[in-house]
This record gives structure tokens, C-alpha cells and sequence, in this order.
């Protein structure tokens, strides 16, 4: 594949990146920068832009077979203080990506969304891929809609959309600012001597899936024929609380943990039904928490 | 109530005015024009501008105690050429309303969405409202989408909304450019002596309510303490044939039907469950449908 990775310079797209070359696909990066940890590798092509400049974007799609759109300018914690400019900058922004792929003939298109968010609260543990979407925040509410317009694009334009709807990924090359990915800040603040803050009793359970076994999800996904929504999770729900037990085993380091009210936009369990993975792609989730925890923390230690 | 109708000049809006008049209410409008088919009314204050104007929005939420949203600036038959445009004016639109709101300490709106688009392809008829929101047009996606707003701002922002998702209203006054309410549309047709064009085989059933039971049902909903969505149809389904059948009954005119292809964003049915309505505020659907398409035949004799 000639593959165009928006948002390839990201958390989440360096380790696609890392995939496709590992597959021996063609890749090409469309980011508003370079990676943050990493130089740019020799076998990649960069075009650096903004998802919202139309003309820089259709000139990285020029030559693309395959489109992975990685990119959000948001992240759960943050979308919810400027909905207007959320809806503008990644759903508009979207749409806008679609016309352009359709101008180009392109139709072959990875979206990554939010298994986290999009379904809400859910109503059967864990989740199957045919729950109704129900988001309650505003980032789950923007991956909901441009799921719909996939689909709708899919009936009327000829589209063949693949969605990743992807649990709580962590792992190396994680941003550590505080707003985006619990594991990743707790063992920031953990290096850094600081209490880890936590919204509510630390009951809240997520699905915490390695970056890798994500990234590798996204390029079987994109590579096979199938369309619609694939669930990427582990399986398996682990509460906030069991979270800080696991730093604790990891880091061997004694720290502090200040809880603060719980949040009403907070899903308070998600854990996702990754059976359709499973049975269409082989796939699972193959790295157990405590190692990638580990291995998170290693790459912390030397990147602080 | 003192309410602001936006939207008060368009088909619905009208209806729903003249409900609020009749309920006793304090109205004003906000609206880009005068009502096409009626002088203003003496007893209601009108304000022009466009939805996108935010200053000319905050001007006429002042004093209000409550908010109708009735205006979308597309049309199911339009706004999936520019989706982008349809998100913009519509959700942004809508998601600016809402923080104005906030800013004047105004928390309750009743907001028009669209029973017959926001299901998609439903999977039981009646549909009831707890069913899954699956939109396959942008004019549904938008509806939906703005519902997920509203509930979020239910929750975090201590908004009261209430919801009511229309089936297909008709009656007099609804404009007849060929591209909304396929009742009235065709009533024009016949009597400009044109034949029909009917998208599909004729088997695609809908839900027709009369938009005076349409606008009572808004009414009743924003004057209780209810929150969360309502469906609006009669609970019965009619096919576009049946519809034709119907047409030739009360014009005992004589008319050509011309069969096109089916559309792929048509849903093939749908019927909305309104028990909720009747539990909540007693209400249903009076207007029984030959004798609302006869009053609808003869209002547009006397409008064309």
C-alpha cells in the first residue's frame, strides 16, 4: 500500500508508521510537526501542514492508495471546554478530507475513534461494536458523527471506510502533559515526586490496550477488504485504583494519591468486546499490562 | 412562558406560534424573514437576522424564559451536497445558541430533531425513542448529533432540554418548492396539472402528522418539567403509494405518477412510537390524515 498517515507524528501514528514499514508498505506522514521524541526516519516521507489548510492536505493525498486518519486536534479532557471549535477542527475538518479523497478517486480510508467514548454508558459489559452510540462528551460526540458521515459517504459516494474504535492506548512516546492518557501522566508525576490526582473514588474501569498491538490492529484493518467499526481493546477492565497498584509494583517507588470529585462526563466502566478483531483479523491483544507498563516506564525514565 | 421561537417564521415555526398565542404565552420570534403566507401578527415580536449572527441571537434571547429551536438552515433533500456546510450552519450554529444561552442564565429549550431521519434504517417499527440513533443522511447526522450536545449540556452545564423528534408534518402553510414535505410537494404538482415523481417504487412508508398536532406536542413538552426526547408521528405508516391513492380521493383530480430510482439515504420505513407523548402529556396525534390533506388541498388552491 501507498499509505497517508494524518496524523503520523503523533502518540498513536508513530507507532502505525512503525507497522506499515515493518509490512513494507510505502509511507507518508501528513503532521503539523515532527515527531516529538524520535528524529524523522530516512524511509518515510513528511509533509508537514494544518488539517484545516484543504490544498496542503490534497497534495499529500496525491499518490496515496490508502488514507489513516489519526489525526484530532482535541483530547477528551480538553474538547469539552470549546465544543464550536472541536466540531470545526476535527468534524469539519473531516468532511472536508472525505471531498478531497473523493476529488482524488481515493475511497480507501482507516479512521481511528474512540472506544471509550463513543458508546457512552454503556448498557452490557464489554461492549459489542453493534451498541448504540450514546457519547457523552464532546470528543466522543465528534468520532460518533464522523463515524455516521463514513457510513453515509460509504452508501452514496462509493467510500470503503474501516474504523478502529480504540480503548485507552499507552505506551512509549505518549505525550506526558498532564491531559491526555492516565498511565502515561501518573508516571510522569510518579518520576516528577508528585501525588497522582484522581476524579473520584479511582473506581472508574478502563480497557488499556499496548499502542503496538493497537498500531498493528490498524494496519491488518486497512490492509484486508473488510468495512465498518472494529473494536481494539484488551478485553479486560482494570479500575483506576488497580491502575495505581501496578505503578506502584513497576516503579518500586512510594507516592502520594489525592482523589478530587468525580466528573459528570466520566463513562464510570468501559470495557470493549473485541471478538470481531478476533474472529475477521486473528487479532488480539498480545502484551499483558504489567510488561507494557514496564516497558512505558523504561522509555519514561530516559525521556524525562 | 416568555419564548423566543427560532425558526417562528417557517412552516413548523408558524403552527407552534400560533399554539403559544393560543396557550396564553409571551412570544417572540427570531427568524431571517417575515412568515411567506401571513401578515406578522400584532401580538408577537419579530426579530431578523441570521442564525450565524450571535450578537443579533443574544439580543433576542434577552428577557426570554424559554427557547424554541425550530429553524434548520437545510433540508433532508439538500444538506447531504455539502455536509460541511450543513455541520457548520446547523451544529456550530446550534452548539453557539447554547453557550449564549448560558451566558444570559437560560437553561431550558425545546429542540425540533427529526423522528424520520435520526433512526436510519430502524430495527422494529413503531420505533420506540430508547432506539439507536443511526443516521444515514447529514441532515439526521446533524439532529442526532446536536441531541448528543443537549444531553451533555444536560449534564455538565445544567441545561433542561427537551426534545421532540417530528415524523413528516404537513398542512397549510408549508412551503412548496419541490424539495420538502413530499405532501405538499405533490399537491402542488397536481395542481399545476405536472405528474408525480416518485424516488423508488411508491413502497417507502412514512409517518404523516399534521403539523397542528406537531406544534401543540411542542408546546405541552416545553410547558411541563419533562427532559429527554419525544417521538411525534401518529404511529401509523403510509406508503408513498398509499399517499398518491389518498391525493386522488381528496383532488378528485386525475394525475400522471413517473417511477424513479430509489435513493440509497431513503430509509425503507418508518413509523414512530409515540407512547411516550401520550403517558407523559396526553397527547396524540387528532388530525386524522385524509381530512388534514383535504384542509392542506384547499389552503394551497387559495396560496398557489
Amino acid at each position: 500500500m501507498k499509505v497517508l498517515v494524518i496524523g503520523g507524528s503523533g502518540f498513536i501514528g508513530s507507532h502505525v508508521v512503525d507497522r506499515l514499514l515493518a509490512h513494507g508498505h510505502s509511507v507518508r506522514v501528513f503532521d503539523r510537526q515532527p515527531e516529538r521524541f524520535r528524529p524523522p526516519l530516512p524511509q518515510v516521507e513528511y509533509r508537514y501542514g494544518e488539517f484545516a489548510d484543504r490544498m496542503a492536505l490534497v497534495e499529500a493525498l496525491s499518490g496515496a492508495d490508502t488514507v489513516f486518519h489519526l489525526l484530532s486536534t482535541t483530547v477528551p479532557s480538553t474538547a469539552d471546554l470549546d465544543p464550536a471549535t472541536d466540531v470545526r477542527d476535527n468534524l469539519v475538518g473531516t468532511i472536508n478530507l472525505l471531498d478531497s479523497m473523493q476529488r482524488l478517486g481515493l475511497y480507501r480510508i482507516l479512521f481511528l475513534s474512540s472506544g471509550g467514548t463513543v458508546y457512552g454508558i454503556p448498557d452490557t459489559l464489554p461492549i459489542p461494536e453493534a451498541h448504540a452510540l450514546r457519547p457523552i462528551n464532546s470528543y466522543g460526540i465528534v468520532k460518533a458523527t464522523i463515524e455516521h458521515y463514513l457510513e453515509m459517504y460509504r452508501r452514496v459516494r462509493g467510500f470503503s471506510p474501516v474504523i478502529i474504535r480504540g480503548s485507552n492506548p499507552f505506551g512509549p512516546r505518549q505525550t506526558h502533559s498532564g491531559v491526555q492518557g492516565v498511565i502515561s501522566t501518573f508516571l510522569r508525576r510518579v518520576l516528577e515526586r508528585q501525588p497522582l490526582e484522581i476524579w473520584g473514588d479511582g473506581s472508574v474501569v478502563r480497557d488499556y490496550l499496548e499502542v503496538g498491538d493497537l498500531a498493528e490492529l490498524c494496519v491488518c484493518a486497512a490492509t484486508s477488504d473488510k468495512e465498518g467499526a472494529y473494536n481494539a481493546g484488551s478485553g479486560h477492565g482494570l479500575s483506576i485504583n488497580q491502575v495505581v497498584e501496578a505503578i506502584r509494583n513497576v516503579t518500586d517507588l512510594d507516592f502520594k494519591v489525592v482523589y478530587k470529585p468525580g466528573r459528570p462526563v466520566d463513562v464510570p466502566r468501559s470495557v470493549l468486546d473485541c471478538s470481531r478483531a478476533k474472529n475477521d483479523f486473528a487479532w488480539e491483544c498480545k502484551t499483558e499490562f504489567e510488561s507494557a507498563l514496564r516497558s512505558t516506564w523504561d522509555w519514561l525514565k530516559k525521556h524525562s
